[in-house]
């Protein structure tokens, strides 16, 4: 496995990031383009804010744990910039999206804003350490905490009372940016909510007699038979399992990190196309016919989250099979994604493997998941020091 | 092309109605299950207004244009009397959907489950004469017309003032609607209204310099450059275009006609999958990616809503384009939509024209485009007296 690390590493610094240094930068009005075709030309100005907070995140990241270079502190200050002055409404909630020039487009319904807002702001004031960037990630991380219950607000067009559904998304960012922004909030707020997001994740979403987390569940907990209900998503599931792994090791609980990787391994399991490769986007519990018609799609996130998990897996456990994974995942995702010719990689590739969406960045494809997958597959195999990773 | 009359009337008749007479009662709490797997089993039991207020509408207008079947009329009072107790909310609004005994699930954010309504009640006020139903396709279709200009109330996203945009899909419908309960309406407003969406369908959202018409522009009707603006829905055209053949039939106005037909010879040009066949679900204008993840798939309605564009077309002018487009849509939809061995047809495949979702109905595909597209095809080709068709 140690011959991966130096092909992440260098992946990372000598591909991913200078495509998005030369092409994302907006330097007339500020932010960052997303929307980048195979060979990096802007087809659309429009930005989203999930990808701005996102790409400020990466940058920040990077300089702060992997190299202190200047300009990408500079490439992380001018996301950020942007943001602070355009987007957000009077009362801080995040605007779904604003155009080239910061006008807002899409109103704040959309709670993971305001989520990668926080990563973002959160990891630039570690960074940075200027008192302004930690306040705007505090300010914002307390007021999705005041938005949890109801995030959508006005814009949610579920009738109360009807079907009431517990949804997975936000315990699992919330678990991941627990540990993120831990260095800007009261230690017992961090202590309670580490315990209860552990708690939704492996007690209320998954479901030991199924052996799967679910997407949806009902306000108890039970199993909806609906189309929400029966909903699967093996990536947002591996991904999970990765957060709950750095959670393990920040509390020392080796049975979190164990129980994690027999989630993970049997979301593979179930979620991989046994006919043409890769891991499905969307699964029915029931083997139903799912709403979503991009079901049988492989998406980029989906297969770099899952090498993250499988290396902490095996840096953590030793467990052959999370070798094994790792390496069919490696092989799959090397093979598909990677663009062999320009730069970064595809993001959406049709059931076949074959490229659906000829761009490399879009609307929900920004400065993120390659390179934070990258970074934390190189940190960890190089490190394999497990209590130290987080 | 007389031979189609006979194949498609038989397919209606001996396949499709029965197939939702058998599978899609729901004889317990009213209403129709639409969520039919292959062989019509039942496979989610939530009720879509949309299909609802379709699957009135097709029984009662078979009932009453085709064949006097009591069964058939009993059928859309069924499903009428469920919309009538359950369906709306305190200020007439129709839900989008309902669970199985009709309580509400999602609010009325979408008017077309309003227009789906008004077609139903309007076409089964036809049917029984019972002033009731009349009632409520008119006070619903005042209530459309009241939203009209802000149809999704509080439940849109959109920030207003930066990017306003003017959408297809509701002056499309009415151009169909206009004419569906034109017997229940003031004829004046009646004139008003298709003169009305004449207009923006073919001088507002038909952009002559392109030969195309887009789903959105701005107010002004010029092209936004941008992922919503960009966007071309060939099926949409397509569809929209044998209302405007309709339209052009009841003012007697052969140049519509023949506008319309160029317009859906446009639309199936540049729609056509030249590598796999079928027709494009979404495409960009400017050959850029979408946003949606599904624009290469083949739909069910997308073709046989082309099928009967192309059979109005040649049925009202005899244009030789026509027929060859018809046989050519003909042979691509009876060869990868209609299932050989159980009922109904397939909705959902994949580019290259394999079954991607193994249903026959779902929460978009109800008892609707298959029978009427079925029903227009017959009807069209049989009568042949093109100023009696509609």
């Amino acid at each position: 496995m140690n011959q991966y690390s130096e092909i992440y590493r260098k992946e990372l610094l000598d591909n991913i990031m200078p495509f998005w240094t030369k092409h994302s930068m907006d330097k007339q009005n500020g932010g960052y383009f997303t929307c980048l075709d195979r060979f990096g030309n802007v087809f659309d100005t429009d930005k989203f804010m999930w990808l701005q907070g996102r790409g400020v995140w990466t940058y920040a990241t990077l300089y702060d744990k992997l190299e202190a270079k200047k300009e990408w502190l500079e490439i992380a200050i001018h996301g950020a910039e942007f943001m602070k002055k355009h987007g957000r409404d009077a009362e801080g909630n995040w605007y779904f999206s604003l155009n080239r020039e910061g006008k807002p487009l899409v109103q704040p319904y959309n709670i993971f804003s305001d989520c990668f807002a926080t990563m973002g702001f959160g990891a630039l004031y570690t960074a940075t350490q200027k008192e302004e960037y930690g306040a705007i990630a505090k300010a914002t991380f307390e007021n999705i905490l005041k938005r949890r219950t109801n995030t959508k607000g006005q814009y949610s067009k579920i009738y109360p009372g009807t079907r009431d559904l517990r949804n997975f998304s936000l315990p699992m960012i919330l678990s991941n940016l627990s540990i993120e922004i831990e260095h800007l909030l009261d230690k017992n707020l961090v202590e309670e909510l580490i315990n209860d997001v552990i708690n939704e994740v492996m007690n209320v979403f998954y479901q030991e007699e199924h052996g799967i987390i679910f997407e949806n569940v009902n306000q108890d907990g039970s199993f909806s038979d609906s189309f929400e209900g029966r909903l699967l998503n093996p990536g947002h599931t591996i991904e999970a399992m990765w957060f709950m792994m750095d959670l393990g090791v920040r509390l020392s609980k080796p049975e979190l990190i164990n129980k994690a990787l027999e989630i993970a391994l049997n979301a593979l399991d179930y979620g991989w196309d046994k006919e043409h490769g890769g891991i499905f986007y969307f699964l029915d519990f029931k083997g139903y016919p799912p709403q979503q018609l991009e079901w049988d799609q492989k998406l980029w996130w989906v297969h770099v989250e899952a090498l993250v998990c499988m290396a902490k897996a095996w840096t953590l456990t030793g467990n052959e099979k999370a070798k094994v994974w790792f390496e069919k995942l490696h092989d799959y995702t090397w093979t598909h994604f990677k663009d062999k010719e320009y730069g970064e990689w595809f993001g959406y590739l049709n059931r076949q493997g074959e490229v659906l969406l000829n761009l490399k960045g879009g609307k929900w494809k920004g400065c993120f998941h390659v390179p934070r997958a990258l970074f934390q597959v190189y940190k960890t195999l190089e490190s394999k020091k497990s209590l130290e990773l987080v």
